[in-house]
């Protein structure tokens, strides 16, 4: 039987979100699911909002890991109480077979890299969030983790994200895209000339050559490779002109009467719209290259979300990514001792 | 009388809208108009158009510097009688105040450093588009030009962006930020963390930190500071959001009658809104830090965009930006070397 751990105490709206979000996903999917944090706390959560606990496990943890601690400090000792160090020591043990959080990005990733470290071979671990575009959704990956990259960690990166969208999101062949100022094989600076010509060669991906910004949200690829600086911008800058763009529509649609009207007309079409762009609906980002699933929900996840962050972790465990990467990992190398 | 050398072979619309749009500056504005290109062309395009050229006088330039061609050639004998390269050569000979074209970006860049040259001092020059946020408009500086720099150019792009953006655009005091990953002053790479440091001492600016990508169409500063290769990402990214939401807005509102009548009620309104976030308003992107001003418009530019382009010109040659540079450049200078 699969067992996720979810931090019970991660996001803006924990504990109740994170609560919620794994009694519905145990009702629903039927998985058991393991609880960090403060066991009063949950309970006391629980019971005032009528949530059953039945079939969720509680493991106390009395600390919370804040958006304000340096990341680095989740392998400290100060912070092993946590609610998010004690769900990592429960992942390593065995006691669960992946763990999700909605709190402090940096140190899920930091303790995925440190505490369940990264697949043998396997340059950095990458936050890879995968987002609404114009048609469906896309991987951005590494959207935070690493400012600093070498050419061989964006091909991993291009690798893993293949693997991730085809046997979790189901996109048969993904397109492979190098997030680039312009579409020729020239542009950029010498991490991206060096970058695409590694994507180039590398087996079992489907390089489709440079993805530019605007490309992005219109489908150009599937899985858009970069170092976590530039991913972070592209991230952080989607989010920040989708939500300007809809409060400005927002005034025009409340402005009189005869527009509140046709709001109201168009309500329904807005709502599915907003939805088939809805970043709940995916749950968050994966967090690639370690030897155990760790999912990141987003800080704002609600209850939805943390369940379907609970449902796509089921599938990250089911089809067996991290044994697909460690094998594609292997292929890559053969290739390239070849070619040596 | 101020003379405004206009490309009339650069951008998609060309030669129509960069001789359409020089027609309506001249009678609109009255201001002299130098148009290069080639003069059958030109001529009668203007009488297809009933359009008199009248005060408008036109250089002949046979050729045309496309898209395809490798930007750092605008100097090459090759190129010398591109509609671009003699309109460089007219504003390097002082026959006129300023040129704009919306030709090739990366050979416009080049013209500018190494035909125009820099002003003495400055390291690199920049593509400065002013773009559309929540609020107003904002600049993003450098967009394109520079993928490989210094803390030392980003210090000065802030201090360009600042004057285009009060002596130009009319904000008062205007607020720089750096674009990055975190708003902590230890946040992003060590180009941004010690651009921060440099940043904060610098004199004559309004420096209000870091601006993560989320911030910037929300307003978070009047002036984003980046690298060319960041700056032209968020740019991008910035542009391809915001179509792919209005493409899934016009979907919603086409979907059906009911749909339909709820477009038609807030049509004028949603037309106003468009216009307020019209990069056409504003004609494109300064290139500050070369010793004349030269000014990039869109390359779909419309008339609108070029008659625009040239009264924010105007502005640009009226309001001395490049006298205002080289005088705070000596500041900086001056603090420095007193700090040393």
């Amino acid at each position: 039987m699969m067992k996720i751990i979810v931090d019970a105490f991660g996001g803006d709206n924990a504990p109740l979100a994170p609560v919620q979000g794994s009694v519905e996903a145990h009702k629903e999917y039927g998985v058991d699911i393991i609880l960090t944090g403060d066991e009063a706390v949950i309970k006391k959560t629980a019971a005032e909002n009528n949530l059953s606990l039945d079939g969720i496990e509680i493991v106390h943890a009395p600390d919370v890991f804040t958006n304000d601690d340096q990341p680095s400090t989740i392998r400290s000792k100060a912070k092993a109480n946590t609610s998010m160090a004690v769900g990592f020591q429960l992942l390593k043990d065995g006691k669960g077979d992946a763990f999700i959080s909605a709190g402090n990005s940096g140190a899920l990733g930091a303790g995925a890299m440190f505490l369940i470290k990264r697949i043998k071979g396997i340059q950095r671990v990458a936050f890879a969030p995968v987002m609404p575009n114009m048609n469906s959704y896309f991987m951005l990956i590494d959207s935070g983790v690493n400012t600093d990259v070498r050419p061989k960690a964006l091909q991993q990166f291009a690798m893993m994200g293949s693997i991730y969208m085809n046997k979790v999101m189901g996109f048969e062949n993904p397109r492979v895209g190098l997030a680039n100022v312009g579409a020729e094989e020239h542009k950029g600076d010498t991490l991206r000339q060096e970058s695409y010509a590694l994507l180039k060669e590398t087996p079992s991906i489907n390089f489709v050559g440079n993805v530019e910004g605007r490309d992005i949200p219109l489908d150009g690829a599937d899985v858009v490779v970069c170092d976590g600086f530039t991913g972070n911008m592209i991230l952080k800058t989607y989010e920040g002109v989708a939500i300007a763009l809809m409060k400005k529509i927002k005034g025009v649609f409340t402005k009189n009467i005869k527009t509140k009207l046709a709001a109201a007309a168009v309500m329904k079409e807005f709502k599915e719209m907003k939805n088939s762009m809805d970043s709940d609906e995916i749950g968050g980002a994966p967090v690639l290259g370690c030897t155990k699933p760790v999912f990141k929900a987003h800080g704002s996840a609600k209850a939805k979300t943390i369940k379907n962050a609970i449902r796509v972790t089921m599938d990250y465990v089911n089809n067996n990514v991290i044994a697909s990467i460690t094998e594609a990992l292997r292929e890559i190398d053969d290739t390239q001792n070849e070619g040596e």
